[in-house]
């Protein structure tokens, strides 16, 4: 991950939940430059545990000739309020304490996560944006903000994601924070408490994001075993927990689940229809045709309720994780749709 | 639950792992009798958390008219080695230390639980089986015992279940003992040790026993809610969680959990398909249409393997759970297949 950069919003920002944070920085990372009419904006919102450098977690986008061309746009990506990439979050020292958050950190939403950027906007001078373009709970971030402010931007695409968090998506939340709640260090204030049960929540995480079919590709066990209760993919569970841990911490995991649980475009707004029918941008939906965590079903119903909108499949074995290892797939769907005038 | 009849084995077991249990006792359930040439036993295996009170957990099958009617068939079902009610598991006693078991039992296989069943058929005079039927963890030992001794029965009935355990299937298994570890209590030695641990392991099965639509059909929120961030199905979680941990124990779950993670019934006999092919019984193969645990794919690929099967797909929401939600629809199914010569 390269060097971010940070706006530092020195007045208050009022939550969805009614909590005032006292200030708030913003991490974000930008490729190529801002033309002269500021019309070349791409603006990419991340997923639940990635940062602002799209070129590291989005590998082959921001790259010549592909949908984040960093000749041709002026992409922005910003961490998310209540990670721990930079963005203020519960490692963050709380002003009034002069300690970090830790547990104490406010519940934040995805609305709140986009007053975020918004304030971002406003900073690097951008007053309209060419693509929204976001993936899973950058998905979540994109509905939120064409919105609640449907003059934002001329397109947006909306891979992999949903216009609320359903049901089975909050029991895999609650799932997590149940194992989370096992670990009793979850509690105690310092960066690595929770660890074991983060490990064990990205874990589950796993589980929905790749379905039974894109781990049969890529886990089978290899002869000889240690012993035939000893499985290949027990090994990759536990080695995928430690990375998160290594690189997140407990605290942002369950800060940004939760905002998840409370993800709902409709709050406030009517119908999910009606909602959706506020959106003024041309938008193309894409669904990964073996997605159990979004299923492609809800995408097709999300791109008939949005005024104009092109519902496209990518065909994948990858489920969820599709999204980020389709990136051929996407770059020639997205880049026909760019160039659709 | 009504009480189980116990069969005590008085000699050793010898299990696959090479420890030898120097006693087992199967606890059981029958419904009906066996007729004069032994010629109506219909043996059900139970799934994971079940036991050998088949009228208690499958609801509208032990009557008259249904495929385990007791006015016609002798039912058998036999509570699984490693389990905690009534057959030898890790709450027993420990006849060498006087103490149960608990972390201490031995690794059980799914054969292991077939040689205990033939145990039982022995000491009831059985010694053939019209039609066997299971489902899940029940089907796995289904499916040994035809392998393991193709003379055992004339058919069988092999519902939501598979050949092997699956990488993503080893993979819930692996997330709910990063769960279970999470909980300090476990390793203790009393029968509510790792409670809390076992309460986020059954949440995280319950994932994959009901998929998206399932939740979405039965766990969708009720307004008014607590608050955005409070979701229905959030206490669904820790309702199905606590019910285990009120009925069940984390050491059999670990024990029985880990039995299907080396359940493969080509071990030593050659390939899948071999295995299959010494199948004599006439099967009846189902699946679940929405079932993510257990892939309708997989079974029609069983289904072809195995020399006399039928494959038939029953068209529900209800996932993995399907096998005993529809009992309606799989009545249909199998008491056809019963009356097919």
């Amino acid at each position: 991950m390269s060097e971010a950069r940070y706006y530092h919003h020195r007045s208050p920002v009022t939550l969805e939940c009614g909590y005032v944070l006292p200030e708030v920085t913003v991490a974000y990372h930008t490729y190529g430059r801002l033309n002269a009419d500021r019309s070349n904006v791409v603006w990419v919102m991340h997923a639940l545990t990635a940062n602002s450098d799209v070129a590291d977690w989005w590998p082959h986008t921001v790259e010549t000739g592909k949908f984040l061309d960093p000749s041709r746009y002026f992409v922005v990506c910003a961490n998310v309020l209540g990670s721990c990439y930079g963005t203020t979050g519960p490692l963050s020292v709380n002003q009034e304490t002069g300690e970090p958050w830790y547990g104490d950190f406010p519940d934040v939403t995805v609305r709140d996560m986009v007053e975020c950027h918004r304030l971002l906007a406003g900073y690097l001078g951008i007053t309209h944006i060419d693509t929204i373009i976001g993936s899973s709970l950058g998905g979540f971030q994109a509905l939120e903000w064409l919105t609640g402010y449907p003059d934002v931007a001329d397109k947006a695409v909306l891979i992999a994601t949903d216009v609320e968090c359903r049901p089975w998506e909050a029991a895999i939340n609650e799932s997590m924070y149940m194992a989370m709640r096992c670990d009793p260090t979850l509690g105690e204030r310092h960066p690595d408490a929770g660890a074991q049960g983060l490990a064990a929540a990205r874990s589950i995480a796993l589980l929905s994001y790749r379905s039974h079919y894109a781990y049969d590709l890529t886990q089978q066990d290899v002869e000889p075993r240690a012993d035939i209760f000893t499985r290949r993919v027990q090994s990759y569970q536990q080695y995928q927990g430690k990375k998160l841990v290594d690189r997140f911490n407990a605290y942002s995991y369950l800060t940004l689940c939760r905002s998840a649980d409370a993800h709902d475009i409709s709050r406030g707004r009517g119908s999910m229809a009606d909602a959706l029918s506020r959106i003024k941008a041309r938008c193309l939906v894409v669904a990964i045709s073996s997605d159990i965590l979004f299923p492609p079903e809800n995408h097709r119903i999300m791109a008939d309720c949005i005024p104009q909108a092109d519902f496209r499949v990518i065909d994948s074995e990858y489920a969820h994780d599709g999204f980020l290892i389709e990136h051929e797939k996407l770059n020639t769907l997205i880049s026909e749709f760019q160039q659709k005038a």
